[in-house]
């Protein structure tokens, strides 16, 4: 037994180069054993001394580990007769009535009727963008964060009152974060609202679910930008939902298109700012003919301006919202971009006739964010913060993407960059027979992440091309990952 | 426009006993004006010196304010010429066409069929509890959380990789956390898993709603207790499940009256660690009538283990999941117990038939959990502090428990004390012919927060009582209450 104990105890592995303390490390290593059955109840520790050699680490290490494991109660110090696995782990821990774990066995339980075909339906996502460097979408800059302040807020957050940071969040969001935003609205976009429209959600993407499943009944149909965002699609799509392809031209979505193919739609859902993914601004005209066709059809629209804020080419349109006189638009926000994506932050402005809806709603069965999240983030508002970062932002995606500008250089004639004037992506448009696929896989093999225009799709369009981000690259990033395209490009094309 | 500027000024309230600093609010009030229009593009600002005066801060405070409006842009330096509202402001406030404001009109949209009726019949609930004291329930001892250690885990978190910490998270969740669970899971709740099987939500909330999703069409048969948790109904309601009401008695869920209402369930929803909100735990020959019922109908179970760490009466039973050999058990917990509710963190464990179903929902449209709260729980386990907060708790509950059953001296004997073994609420049942409505009413008035029974009802039952929360309570606030209560009981039964 002693020499078992001695061989597991050394099977503890101290990584000194790790974040975490030494101390830490030795207190995990001896939980896994007790809890893993390596120790029994009853059975005693090597001395401290033995234990620090064994495992080379100092004597106080070790006893301020099993200190802790005794306060846990995993352990028991008896006086002057060492320290034992606790008794009372066994007595505790649930006893689990006979069952013979050979007899457990995998039913496949049957799904809801709809559910097998929407997910059939859904466009394709794995893990979402979570690494920088050239040209990964949707992700800010990163490296330009100000997280010296954010660190700051959120350690001052800590020390507010107990009953406010840690009791249940106001249902439909905090208050104080919900005026932000609504401040927000109104002074930088144009928006007259009020805070109790406004509906704190994890991400956009929580917000188009939510108002998929108090608009749209199955079958129910919905225009849809072709090309355009994967996640409010799927969303929709969850709820049974027709997905009606509408093509978008340089003026945004072609609503004549709509009207003549589903005349009766239930709703629409589009990114006027910048549309997701060509980056063309909707134009006022056509702003205007939807917003007709929507009341004719008394549908709703799903405005998606998820990058507003970061318009770099002078004077921005106002959003469709700031211009919708018969309460038919839905705007949606999310602080993944202006912020950051891990945050699950972003909002919807409801019309007033929706308010008493999704209040209940939110009230009845919704979580929303953690407070912690929503209470740095309205503080940060508040201070100003945001205003400066957006601020910031926008020269430097400016300065991003004349650095794809200038990087296009090294492209052949068969490769055509997008024009844009917001945001942090744009397109690189290819030869008709370009194997969109193939490049893709060829450049991600050379370390550049793109991805193909045709994952946007409901259905094929003849248009080849890449979605290109910029806003988590350097410069330098962005000239290397062009160069390395343009070898893939000249060779593939 | 001097004067004007002046009373403009001085109208921004500093508040000296304010958590902020002052130099926070003169910035934020001097913004405000500049946003709402107070001061115009190309007004200049009364020399520091003057604002110093009127406003009675310091002139550096002034300069810094200054100073920050001008790197947001909203301020102009000009040397030697002073401050001045930016032109930039309206340059680059967005154009919004002209429209007549007194156009903007009002429509009520369509809501999805089945959601008016959904609405009608959930359970109302408004802002969940959020402040301590005798009797609230779902909430913790927040007073005894380690705030400390939870706060340098906090900040620690900020001080990892930026693309770790800030890109989007795992889809089905963190996987250290999800390691996490799963652990604790096999050693202190008797239940073998893996982390593919759980996935991380926005509370056990979430989970419901999800597993509504998943598994129920319109019209489907719900067993649910009653009376039983309002949350999880709510869910079920919104998807247009119909609700069977089972009564609860000490052994828990009665089967039998289950398969005789509704023999084709598709889903049953129960609390067998500790009856929410009665208090019993389900008897070993319910759990294994319910398991084979499930079988028989190939129906779910859902459940919900919201408190099942915190037993005290010696040996705890295992959770259902832990012999169900079926697979027809899907485990949902929560951190809102065990930690605290703002975290909004709860987990789901699916079996592994649905974890395809599931992990292509996840990547597909649902947010889950910011990485922040994630990580920082995650450490918060790894290291041991949840363990000793769990056995900590689970004697601040035990003593205050006592100090309920000590307290209920004062009470008349039309009232009696439920039993509990674990968690930290109970009932007090009344009279068959009390008046809770009116009870709860004034005890509010009198500043003891109670819940009526039949709150927690799908159909009325003949029992009255009440439910009585003493987590977040001292043994003194729990005496007072009691004391309180025992008035009003005299008097009102
Ligand atoms: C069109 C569009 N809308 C919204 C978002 C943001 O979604 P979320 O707030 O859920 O992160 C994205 C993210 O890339 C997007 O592409
Ligand atoms: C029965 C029951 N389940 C679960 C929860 C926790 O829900 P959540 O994790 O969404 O806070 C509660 C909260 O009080 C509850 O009463």
């Amino acid at each position: 037994m002693k020499k078992q104990q001695g061989a597991l105890l050394t099977s503890i592995k101290i990584d000194r180069s790790a974040r975490k303390k030494i101390g830490v490390q030795l207190y995990m290593g001896l939980r896994d054993i007790i809890l893993t059955g390596g120790l029994m109840a009853g059975d005693r520790l090597p001395a401290t001394r033995t234990l620090a050699k064994e495992i080379q680490v100092s004597r106080t290490t070790v006893i301020d580990a099993i200190d802790r494991l005794v306060a846990e109660g995993l352990l028991e110090s008896r006086v002057g007769a060492g320290t034992y696995v606790s008794e009372i782990l066994e007595n505790q821990r649930p006893v689990t009535p006979n069952v013979d774990t050979a007899q457990f066995t995998e039913t496949r339980p049957r799904l809801a009727h709809n559910l097998t075909h929407a997910t059939e339906t859904y466009a394709p996502r794995s893990w979402l963008p979570h690494t920088t460097g050239a040209f990964v979408t949707a992700l800010p800059a990163l490296d330009a964060f100000p997280m010296a302040h954010w660190a700051r807020l959120s350690a001052r957050h800590l020390r507010g009152s107990r009953d406010d940071i840690m009791g249940y969040g106001q249902p439909k969001g905090l208050l104080q974060l919900r005026n932000a935003i609504a401040t927000h609205l109104n002074a930088s976009r144009g928006i007259r609202c009020h805070s109790e429209q406004i509906f704190i959600t994890a991400g956009a993407q929580q917000a188009f679910s939510l108002i998929g499943s108090v608009l749209l009944n199955a079958g129910d149909q919905v225009w849809y930008e072709n090309p355009g965002a994967a996640g409010a699609r799927n969303a929709f799509l969850s709820r049974g939902a027709q997905m009606v392809p509408i093509n978008v031209d340089k003026d945004g979505l072609i609503v004549s298109q709509g009207v003549q193919k589903s005349p009766h739609f239930r709703l629409a859902f589009v990114t006027p700012s910048h549309q997701q993914p060509l980056g063309h601004v909707m134009s006022l005209a056509r702003r205007l003919e939807l917003l007709d066709a929507a009341n004719t059809a008394q549908a709703m629209i799903v405005e998606d301006d998820y990058d507003g804020d970061f318009y770099f080419g002078g004077q921005p349109h106002p959003p469709l919202k700031s211009i919708d006189t018969q309460s038919r638009v839905i705007y949606v926000g999310t602080f993944s971009k202006t912020l950051f994506p891990s945050l699950r932050l972003g909002f919807m402005l409801v019309p007033d006739g929706l308010i008493d809806t999704f209040d209940h709603l939110f009230a009845s069965w919704i979580s929303t964010a953690p407070t912690s999240v929503q209470s740095i983030v309205a503080d940060f508002m508040d201070e100003g913060h945001f205003a400066t970062h957006i601020r910031m932002m926008r020269r430097l995606y400016s300065a991003r993407y004349d650095a794809m500008i200038d990087a296009s250089k090294h492209m052949p004639d068969s490769f055509t960059l997008g024009e844009t004037k917001s945001g942090f992506h744009t397109m690189g448009y290819l030869n008709k027979n370009a194997d969109e696929q193939n490049l893709v896989r060829a450049a991600g093999e050379n370390g550049v992440i793109v991805a193909p225009l045709n994952r946007y799709c409901l259905t094929p369009i003849a248009q080849k091309g890449l979605v290109l981000g910029f806003g988590s690259s350097t410069p330098e990033q962005i000239n290397a990952g062009m160069k390395t395209l343009a070898k893939l490009v000249r060779h593939k094309i």
